[in-house]
């Protein structure tokens, strides 16, 4: 069996663990609570594992791990660690589909419009949206809370200074994410883009916290940590995993505005209607003429854009040269972090996987 | 200095330091973020303080404790505790607020309201209501995760079997607290109450799950935890502490129904408009000849009621004798949890504080 088949299955497993336990905890309070365990379910059958993977090889990169032994011991705080953050990320999608009233999710229903379902279904009283958003707050709460008791049974089980170290990581990781989505959101209220140097700026600033580090870096870190990474270990896996973390972004970008939404589970366009300020965005507008530099930002979004309307903002992205640039800042950005694997103190096996890795969820998707 | 007011600042001082840490972590991320981190500590200005003080009186109970001692060693593991339980707290009803669509909390707007005021001063673009709806999803997530990082933090500094004791605690509160929620929103939803008898335990096992074990009995268990409670002293805690849960939720009940809103910082009346379905408001239907019920049942939940209606509901639940019996009720649980710590293995003097806290905080306010 390949590593990554062996590998997606025992975080299934431990993640279908999980779950059941909490259901079996959660028995006293009746049969009514079952839609949150079936929609905890749903939503963690589905995703690419890119942070539990990330977490696995941070941990590889320090110190050999064998994948195809018992996952009890040193695989399963590895595996605790990396179900953790599959926990946390989906608690964490749970939240941002609401703020960014994103309908669908890894080609389902987004937990709020999932809930809003099961009241529209069975006829209840009151407001099936406000269930929907309900619903969807307390799951995503809930799924936060497993995450940590996850993350901390595997620092449980690690060496005291590794499990302090991972834990330290996975606290700031936590705090920057929540923080970066806010400013995201922050950004999109504003009533003008700030010049453009500036809103680079910005924008750059929002796409590391919200995502780059978040993403590649704290999973490396955490995995790395409960290994016992030195400090130069460390070092070395944020000179890699920060710039992976940009370009990997970078492609979620131009999927947002492009993006096959058969592969990315998300329809096209979603940036433009919600009116992201990314960097892909920032990069188009400043090379248009006034006249149609305002037409987009009027139409940026604006939720009620009809299909014709997205095709000319596309157009407009693609015409503009900022597709090619972002390209080349994926390029770019991958390149830069191969490089640092180069003279990087980590295991061999580990850093070509890691490149793989890189490369995969990086790349060009149509 | 009386112990309480020493209690209060160094809670107040805890919960002050805790969140200037979060800012100098986060200042990477610039100065738009500080809304969060102002919000954070206004909101935390306020509260009865009512489960850091339980927590308090949960290790108390178990073991000697110098409230005028320094600040750390071992009263700053109790303080940690605490305080987590209050930025826990502070995180639930900030999303509680958004679930119950609750304007006012602690007499100042609540966390969505606040968010949307900022957006409507600045003049930004997008919607206001939805903005405050971010900004609480995320300043709530935020709170949760601090919460989690200083009770481990508390857990990691008391005796390993203890720290594991008290985080178990924490877990399961953290879950049970968050399902029933969901069950309370779920309950409103419903079409139709149940027939009584099944009706009022469905509306006591989300008193339970949702209030009565949250505020009071796991508060009073993580304390005994991380003093090192044994099984019987612990079984003592849940004893008294159960009952005083369910008085205090009981009176909770009447303060939603009744005001005032000068102590409670919510207006009266909450609970009749998001069509709650509490003890209270079940046993007060129950009385009602067919016709008034069903005006009652249509009322209920009516988010357009008139201050006439509700003065209407008002009497009714009066005359109905419920609310008598829900005074018995509370009297009833005080009872049996004094009664209970009678021959109980607990420190006398924390016997004391704890009945004390018991009866100060589901006494009648009006």
């Amino acid at each position: 069996m390949e590593e990554t088949t062996r590998l997606a299955g025992l975080i299934q497993e431990r993640i279908d663990d999980t779950l059941a336990a909490h259901r079996g905890e959660l028995q006293p309070l009746g049969a009514d609570i079952a839609p949150l365990l079936d929609e905890a379910a749903d939503y963690l059958a589905g995703g690419k594992r890119l942070r539990a993977r990330f977490a696995v090889l941070g941990y590889r990169a320090v110190r050999p791990l064998d994948v195809f032994g018992e996952p009890s011991g040193e695989l399963g705080v590895v595996l605790d660690a990396a179900c953790a953050l599959e926990l946390f990320h989906a608690a964490a999608l749970i939240h941002d589909d609401v703020i960014d009233r994103s309908d669908t999710r890894r080609g389902r229903p987004s937990a709020h419009r999932h809930f809003a379902s099961l009241h529209d279904d069975a006829g209840w009283r009151g407001s099936a949206e406000h269930f929907g958003l309900a619903g969807a707050i307390l799951l995503g709460d809930l799924l936060q809370s497993w995450a940590d008791e996850l993350m901390q049974r595997a620092c449980d089980r690690a060496a005291a200074a590794a499990g302090r170290a991972a834990r330290e990581h996975f606290n700031r990781m936590r705090s920057e994410v929540a923080a970066g989505q806010y400013l995201d959101v922050f950004e999109e209220q504003q009533p003008e883009f700030a010049p453009e140097q500036q809103q680079l700026e910005r924008s750059t600033l929002v796409l590391v916290y919200k995502s780059a580090k978040y993403s590649v870096e704290a999973p490396l870190l955490i995995g790395a940590a409960l290994a016992g990474a030195d400090e130069e270990q460390e070092g070395a896996l944020s000179e890699f995993g920060l710039p992976v973390g940009v370009a990997f972004q970078l492609r979620d970008d131009l999927l947002g505005v492009f993006g096959d939404s058969d592969l990315t589970g998300k329809p096209a366009s979603d940036d433009l209607l919600e009116g992201k300020r990314t960097v892909l965005v920032t990069l188009s507008r400043t090379s248009l003429p006034d006249t149609q530099r305002r037409l987009f930002d009027e139409m940026l979004g604006d939720p009620t854009l009809e299909a014709e309307q997205i095709e000319m903002m596309q157009r407009t992205i693609r015409d503009s040269g900022a597709v090619r640039r972002v390209e080349d800042m994926i390029a770019r950005n991958i390149d830069r972090a191969e490089a640092s694997l180069d003279f990087a103190p980590l295991d061999v096996g580990a850093k070509e996987r890691l490149i793989d890795l890189a490369r995969r969820s990086t790349r060009r998707v149509a």
